[in-house]
């Protein structure tokens, strides 16, 4: 087959998620199947909306600064496809635009997208080849054996907690308590993966707080109580989406309580809700940190290792495209850890969307509050070498592309 | 004068304030007058406790280590002296260790401190030399040109908003509001170094609110609502400390309207009190971040500048105080911006001690949300150049002093 191609980038940002890119497009650029280089603005938004551009007219230089600038040069989406009707207006914006390969970056749900579009263009006898590249950082993609953009988000965060953590040692005197709230939803990946901060027990993080581990008041307690009594300090690491025992979110919980006087539900979530009872139960001045889309978006200290295999990814989604393959996610399949080894696989795309892998519970200790040792030789090799974007004044520079719109004279109407 | 020398450490952690220690300890270890480096556990507390390290028995390796080390290697307080007795037993403690040159690192409240220790000795007759050496992430020192700690803390921040700022970008569609809460007290001088993230007008941040500008609803709707149409973004940066006008806090405002079942006020502080409003009034859904201490913390991305000041200081103070200066903060004096020159000076304790220096209202723009070129001709070379923490298995190594107690045998009883 021979024809455009089109990139789209789909869901929340992460650091490396332009890496995929990158390598979509260098590589596309290098193959003779390939006609032109397109990209959709915000996702399949943009290939609903026409927003499509041509990126012939962007600088060599401008695609490979995507490697070392954050989010989503194209712009993102949360864009759910529900109807035919969207199915449709996509294949016949494929056909106007001769498109017949398209990649789209993105999470489980994004996935899903790109199953359904390709479903529907093999039904209508339309030829196109769809590949998936995965991204997210809360690492929970099936089938893959961790996700671009984790390796990063845990490196950022590992940092933030071991300088918070150097923060809460000195300050002052004792029973200092500090809490980083984390993201990652309903998975506990990127609350585990700040246990990378650990050197020694001292060390903070002390307390990780996991969505996979209903939260118990009593135990918590305990275990904040002995963890000051030994250190005199307490860093806690807790996941946005802690979950009590029956199965509620922590912080919805705490809405029922709490309705302001506009009628809203208050603000802040689960680091304030465990700042709250922290201060009711153990009477100490609690501090805390939430990181929030900063934490996704730490290109100035991401994970080179994480950036490669984001690059790697969209190279060879595309090689794999031209062969001939179809309907796939590219993966990642780890061969060893010491030496790390990882090499490229492929999933069908039906079965990775819409599905979610939560933290495996064998790797929590048993008191439900710490990671075990096979975490970390899962996690270590995924944080190695840092990604150096261009510093200019002394602070990072980011690229942006001209996103000139593919011309109407180019396009079969 | 010849004798022993104690380092103490106070408020609020910084990048750099362990570079000025090592400064002192490096240049202390050189001078022929200082028999002993001596350091005290938690500021003046430790004085008052005897909590005293002996630092001949740490390796130089760790005394290097200082200078990519966050926060206080000796510990922090915020004790205040307010009793004669106090000030009687840090003078005994003084004459039982030998100690005769007392270095202080820390902001106002301690340079009232070390002023008052000063004082007490000279009235008692007992020969001693103090020197205070700036630091507060605030800037909001009198008589310095900037304080070390700041250039870090603003480029990090800066870099912070720039990350989230491509993340806002990206991030779906339109008219995104992102709020990041930054610390600074009383003062804006760190929310307006977020400013240095903005190379052209689409950047972030958009907005800038300062404890020194009243907060005026009305005119910041206006100003949210002007961005979004013509950027369909908004990136505003809060300062902590804003107030209404009436020279209240904004979020203790909040704290009157809503306390929660166990009695306590309301959590979270200026960005979830600015969300609250934004979302009632505009109706768009507003994420927030609040990096809290990760932000003056952050050596991995710490201005080299900064550092390189905060040990000149150190070194500086060791220096004057050996050629009998006493009473005195050392302070920066800038002599030209392009090329950036700074020289060091001296300050009387006295005149430093519990003042506060606002930001200067000729810096922020006629609207109130913004800071004005000279501002930016201020900050740029503070931020300039990066601090290397040493990297192991992808993640800084920070150092920890052995820390041990003075041995009583080499004491005078």
């Amino acid at each position: 087959m021979k024809g455009n191609c089109i990139i789209a980038q789909s869901g929340g940002s992460t650091a490396v998620m332009n890496a995929s890119a990158c390598g979509i497009i260098q590589e596309a650029i290098e193959q003779q199947a390939i006609t032109n280089v397109y990209a959709a603005q915000n996702g399949i938004l943009g290939i609903l909306r026409e927003e499509i551009f041509d990126l012939q007219n962007e600088s060599s230089k401008a695609i490979e600064g995507l490697k070392t600038t954050p989010a989503a040069a194209f712009g993102s989406c949360r864009y759910k496809i529900n109807l035919e009707n969207d199915l449709a207006k996509i294949i016949n914006t494929f056909e106007k635009y001769k498109i017949h390969f398209f990649f789209y970056i993105g999470g489980n749900d994004s996935q899903d997208s790109a199953n359904k579009i390709n479903q529907f263009a093999k039904q209508k006898g339309y030829p196109l080849i769809t590949m998936g590249i995965p991204k997210t950082i809360d690492n929970d993609l099936v089938h893959t054996d961790h996700t671009p953009g984790y390796g990063s988000v845990i490196k950022y965060l590992a940092t933030m907690t071991m300088e918070a953590g150097m923060d809460t040692e000195a300050l002052y005197t004792t029973d200092t308590i500090n809490i980083i709230e984390t993201m990652g939803r309903n998975s506990g990946w990127i609350a585990a993966g700040t246990a990378l901060a650990r050197r020694n027990k001292k060390d903070a993080p002390h307390i990780i707080l996991f969505p996979e581990q209903p939260f118990r008041e009593e135990k918590f307690y305990e275990k904040i109580d002995c963890t000051l009594k030994k250190w005199g300090r307490c860093v806690i690491v807790v996941s946005e989406g802690i979950k009590n025992s029956d199965g509620n979110y922590l912080f919805e919980q705490n809405d029922k309580i709490n309705r302001d006087t506009f009628g809203h539900s208050q603000l802040g979530g689960a680091a304030t809700y465990i700042k709250k009872i922290i201060e009711k139960e153990i009477k100490q001045k609690v501090r805390y940190s939430i990181p929030s889309t900063i934490q996704r978006n730490g290109i100035h200290f991401a994970s080179l290792t994480d950036s490669n295999e984001a690059y790697l990814l969209g190279q060879t989604a595309i090689k794999l495209a031209i062969a001939g393959i179809n309907g796939k996610m590219v993966t990642l399949k780890r061969i060893s850890n010491y030496p790390y080894k990882c090499k490229t696989d492929i999933v069908d795309l039906s079965l990775v969307a819409n599905r979610v892998k939560s933290f495996p519970q064998e790797w929590i200790t048993p008191d439900g509050f710490f990671v075990t040792r096979n975490f970390y030789q899962y996690t270590r090799p995924l944080i190695q070498g840092e990604v150096k974007p261009r510093l200019k004044g002394g602070l990072p520079v980011f690229m942006r592309f001209r996103k000139e719109k593919v011309k109407s004279t180019t396009l079969t109407l």
